[in-house]
């Protein structure tokens, strides 16, 4: 028996300057959806929350390879994302370059992160 | 009118090698739990998913300060933490302490990044 191949994650940690949909659930879950399809990984489950009407949304895709999140402030028109997938066929840059179109946003600053390595 | 103070969020980015109850969702929610708790924030939803039998979890609290997401693999006795809050009464290091304490682990790598700094 071989030990199977130990996981190995890249994290992006994005905070966006966005002007488009920040305080629509139904909007932030299609961009969800969609990142989830442009990193190429499996979504198993997704979660919105939103704080109330012209307030932020939180939401979270469960993925087979981890998880998509995003938190957003429309009032001072900023998005956090996370995008956190292992396993080496996943596409997590795509992911993020589809949110940023998306919002209509642009990147104050991110970081990546090798997880587990 | 004054505008509202500009949200402010601490992430704790953390990979541990962890021996306890990493494939045990009961587990993993309830030390969610606690570790929401110990941080003085919200719970407002928590999502588990269990990739089968001795096999790993995923896990995500959606806070009204933001997430705390884990993804284990007992096959390798590691888990992927991530605690992102914002606000100032917070303590995500609290979160983390908790559950470093009950997955019996200990921290191989730990980043904190200022959000929307």
């Amino acid at each position: 028996m071989t030990t199977p191949p130990r996981p190995h994650g890249i994290h992006l940690i994005a905070d966006l300057a966005a002007t488009k949909g920040l305080d629509d659930p139904a909007f932030v879950e299609a961009v969800l959806r969609e990142a989830a399809a442009a990193a190429r990984v499996t979504l198993i489950d997704l979660r919105l929350h939103h704080f109330g009407e012209h307030s932020g949304v939180t939401g979270v895709a469960l993925l087979a390879e981890s998880h998509i999140s995003i938190h957003t402030w429309p009032e001072h028109a900023l998005a956090a994302v996370d995008i956190f997938t292992c396993g080496g066929e996943a596409r997590p840059q795509a992911a993020l370059d589809h949110m940023i179109h998306r919002f209509a946003a642009h990147l104050l600053r991110m970081e990546r992160i090798d997880r587990l390595a």
